[in-house]
């Protein structure tokens, strides 16, 4: 198959890791006879500096005309005090709404061997395999109206059927592919919006008999998320109680350095990024870990090209690595080799 | 000095935990010299049952009359399918709203030796010591247009500047009578409420030139909390994040059945509960922990009647129970002698 594939590097070791990431991608290419093309184009801080705008038209175009867009990160202190419009976040919201990306998924998975780096104690984090579905273009984030004056402002936090319902699928669909589990999280017993929400669920779940459905209250589930968090499955909720939930639930394997993240829309294509940030301090330093960067292009292969045996072997491989006794600089183990953000990605082309 | 207290046991172990704190309170009275006549309300599904209201005229009479309310906790299965008028948090809802109290404490302390019922592994718990500081009269929860129909939801968050000043001027006052921090959580990179909340924190931090500021967003804070949990002093932040974050919070030290909680405004009068719900599988069994109702007293005493001295009498009295080795069902420890709930707040009056 041919795929052209947009990456944006962005700011801090947004750089290093997407090269890191490409170069596996490359490699999955030739293993396994595809042909990878790749755009370059530019997005948030790097954008402001070089074309005066986070998410230039120009950049629009290229991932309009690619398969999928592979995204390093965004932002750094030298962007934090601009004005709104010229934030380096703001790319990142505007490229989401742009593609109707309303679906982000956000997979959290213990390691074997990396419990020493989770908060939790170990028969807490040891099981945990979660898919978190967050909805990325709807709600708080984008919500009319939404103003503010001196004496006050105010929010809007809208929902549609259709949102709802598109979302909701997809974490149906996803159950159905791993443990057979929704947790839907809502602040039903306070919300308009997820009264609607529950009762789409509760609509939906009458088409899939072989999920199990559990209904949270978003305190309720900051709370299991650490107290059971390998009871969880997937887990399906609005906008910012995703935002919030799946950053919490990031930390909780001591991982983070490690997951991908994949923001889709119905017919495949999708932008897939590291779920870290750009680590302005360690930037250019070519020590990033970039197994995050890999496994999204790994949930690249797998969501947008439909390549699950490509996926599979991209997933199998940066664990390997890590079980053969190397690590990177920011999860180190006693008696592990350190490798630098290039020879990582060249361990996992070679595994 | 003679006070008026207003008792809404409310639903499920809100009784038993209520009788308990009342006897601590009138033993408070005994041994300091001041009468405290109690009053007794319905609220929750008990006043559903009982009176068709979860917040009936009657209580809110009572409680005007108090100058200051101890409540149980409110809710159950018994009333899960009811109508969102008759459900027992609409009691909870009600009363904040109707009597102001637009700030709700909720302390988060480890407690020496309880490590062990702690999720997080023993050097995170061990020194956490927090008071988040939440907004409870304001934002989504009370914000209009609030409506849902089949098509579609919507909630409002609106904040008037003033409501944001009094709470985070709170923030700060607390600060100061403790470790002189004060964290403001907020998503001031999407909401326009939270670029006004900003604001406002960046002006008064000008006259508490004592206290040390920072902000995080709250998918940070989410993070932050189970990371660095020590490193928190007072977190204020608006109304569901304070929802979600003090939540989360009440779980990392492995004491949640021992958390109190005040709902306060600026005159002195307040609303003070356990953060534990209504436990209905416990419920009449005399074996719920009073600890956190009783510390609900403590609190109480601290900010409604200004008894300093008698608040943290109670405070040390709970606390050695535990330490002289005594427990309640909720948190056993080897070689603790188990108490049930009447015969802890007796251990705790005889210290
Ligand atoms: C940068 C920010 C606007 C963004 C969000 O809130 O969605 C980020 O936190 C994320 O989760 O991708
Ligand atoms: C019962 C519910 C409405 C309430 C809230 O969300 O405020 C509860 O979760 C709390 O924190 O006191």
């Amino acid at each position: 198959m041919k795929k052209t594939v947009a990456v944006l590097h962005g700011d801090g070791v947004g750089q290093e890791v997407t090269e890191a990431a490409v170069k596996v991608l490359q490699s999955v290419g030739r293993r396994f006879d595809h042909t990878f093309e790749v755009k370059k184009g530019l997005i948030g801080g790097i954008a402001i500096d070089e074309m005066g705008d986070p998410l230039p038209k120009e950049t629009l175009d290229t991932c309009e005309k690619s398969d999928a867009v592979l995204l390093g990160a965004v932002g750094g202190p030298k962007w934090d005090q601009n004005p709104s419009a010229l934030r380096p976040e703001k790319g990142l919201l505007g490229i989401r709404k742009h593609f109707g990306l309303f679906a982000n998924l956000r997979p959290v998975k213990a390691i074997k061997g990396m419990s020493e780096a989770s908060p939790l104690k170990d028969h807490l984090s040891k099981d945990v395999d979660m898919m978190i579905v967050r909805e990325l273009t709807g709600g708080l984030y984008f919500g009319e109206p939404k103003r503010k004056n001196h004496n006050g402002a105010v929010d809007s936090l809208t929902y549609s059927r259709e949102e709802i319902e598109r979302i909701v699928e997809q974490g149906f669909e996803l159950a159905r592919l791993r443990k057979g589990k929704v947790t839907s999280v809502d602040k039903a017993n306070v919300l308009e919006t997820s009264k609607l929400w529950r009762e789409v669920v509760e609509e939906k779940k009458a088409h899939y008999p072989d999920v199990e459905v559990e209904h949270l209250l978003v305190d309720a589930a900051a709370m299991k998320l650490i107290t059971q968090p390998a009871s969880f499955d997937v887990v399906v909720t609005e906008n910012l109680f995703g935002d919030i939930l799946s950053d919490e639930a990031s930390v909780l394997t001591g991982s983070l350095g490690m997951l991908p993240s994949a923001s889709i829309r119905s017919d495949g294509f999708g932008l897939y990024e590291p779920v870290h940030g750009s680590a302005p301090d360690i930037a250019g330093m070519n020590i990033a870990n970039p197994s995050a960067a890999i496994l999204s292009v790994a949930m690249m292969l797998k969501y947008s090209f439909g390549m699950e045996t490509e996926a599979s072997a991209v997933e199998t491989a940066v664990y390997s690595v890590f079980d053969d006794g190397y690590c990177t600089t920011d999860v180190q183990k006693a008696g592990h080799r350190v490798l630098s953000t290039s020879a990582f990605a060249d361990k996992v082309i070679e595994e």
